[in-house]
């Protein structure tokens, strides 16, 4: 357990994959599209294409070749490129329904739990490449308890874009070391605790599902590895 | 009750006086520091002094004058210029502890029950010229059940200007009309219809202790006036 003394005071969480199951999530939502629509296709693959295609067009923002766009307006680039490449119809107000599940992603079961339990001890909120309204939904639909939503939104960057990290932190008046990132992706970690948070790493094997390959192994940088939040909660003392 | 045609999606709240008795909790706690140092004054003009300083130093700022600083830092400016004019002696520690007095107002009577009520129904937010860790921190010493924290901080504008307003529904991903401003001062009612969204008049009779006068009747181009956020929930079907 963490001494008081090197304890943050804030929590901040990546969502999609150390919050909520995004690929089981899109996989049910997209097949149940498809079946009312009397459509199939291999819709595992289909969510891996959508998530795969997120990278990419993000860092074309990052990169100045797109202006600022929302992950809701990136999310539906990529949606329709999928539907042309997978033969699939939808209409508009199904593709907007569609593009909607990533505002429904279910979290992993240890979640709520473990958020209510770090809530009674630490300031907890989002810190993701998700738009606002995204999370904000998100957490309506799930009962997340969070003190506050950050997005990169409100930074106009994307992660990992040092503005994001530096920016939360201001918004919540403290130094960077007194906030903790936990995200279950080393890279997100790493490019944190350059901005001067702490970090937790949080193991979420199943994230790309049973046949993903992870690198599960502890990060030997955080502060913190935890093998889901109720672990995280116990190690941090909450 | 309004029909679900009129019905918005969202609902913001306006916080000082419409959420929180700031008098109240600002008297408490000057007098506090006050006893601990041997120290006593008027709190009650103290306390009116410190709320008057803010309209004209937020001027200062909407105009131009100032550079964007977040509240916590005017409401410091003001309380420096107030020690003088009362007389006071605080250390640094104790003007920063006083000032933070600010992140601790406590709410009027209903607002909880009428908050969790309200937050079924619809989204519920604050929109706030207070910064964002004032309003963080106030919802966690409360338990005020936001879904979303937005403050003036996030668009480096303050209220009335219409960025705040319109910035706060782009964020929600929604349209202006979907939107509505709870407040208990005409004003920012007024400046939010101007950008489109609805608004509903909460009479908040105490804001200026029992002695001050207010504008207590009917805001007849509001679409909802209530007395408080019980009556404001069974209004909205909440």
């Amino acid at each position: 357990m963490l001494t008081d003394a090197r304890a943050p005071i804030a929590l901040l969480f990546d969502v999609f994959g150390t919050v909520v199951d995004w690929r089981g999530s899109i996989i049910r939502e997209a097949r149940r599209a498809g079946r009312r629509k009397g459509q199939s296709t291999d819709w595992e693959a289909f969510a891996d294409a959508w998530r795969a295609g997120y990278r990419p067009a993000m860092d074309r923002v990052r990169r100045g070749e797109l202006p600022w766009v929302k992950l809701d307006h990136l999310h539906r680039m990529i949606l329709d490129e999928l539907i042309e490449r997978f033969g699939l119809r939808f209409s508009e107000r199904e593709k907007r329904e569609l593009n909607a599940a990533w505002h429904r992603l279910s979290p992993w079961p240890d979640v709520v739990r473990g958020l209510e339990r770090l809530k009674r001890r630490y300031c907890i909120g989002t810190l993701s490449n998700g738009n606002v309204a995204l999370l904000v939904d998100m957490a309506r639909h799930e009962r997340l308890p969070w003190d506050c939503v950050f997005s990169a939104e409100l930074f106009r960057r994307y992660k990992p874009d040092s503005e994001v990290y530096l920016g939360a932190a201001e918004l919540l008046g403290l130094p960077p070391r007194d906030v903790m990132l936990v995200a279950a992706h080393k890279d997100d970690l790493a490019a944190a605790r350059r901005c001067g948070l702490k970090t937790a790493f949080v193991r979420r094997p199943l994230e790309h599902g049973p046949a993903g390959r992870l690198d599960l192994s502890d990060d030997p940088r955080s502060m913190v590895n935890a093998d889901d939040f109720i672990d995280l909660a116990r190690k941090l003392g909450a």
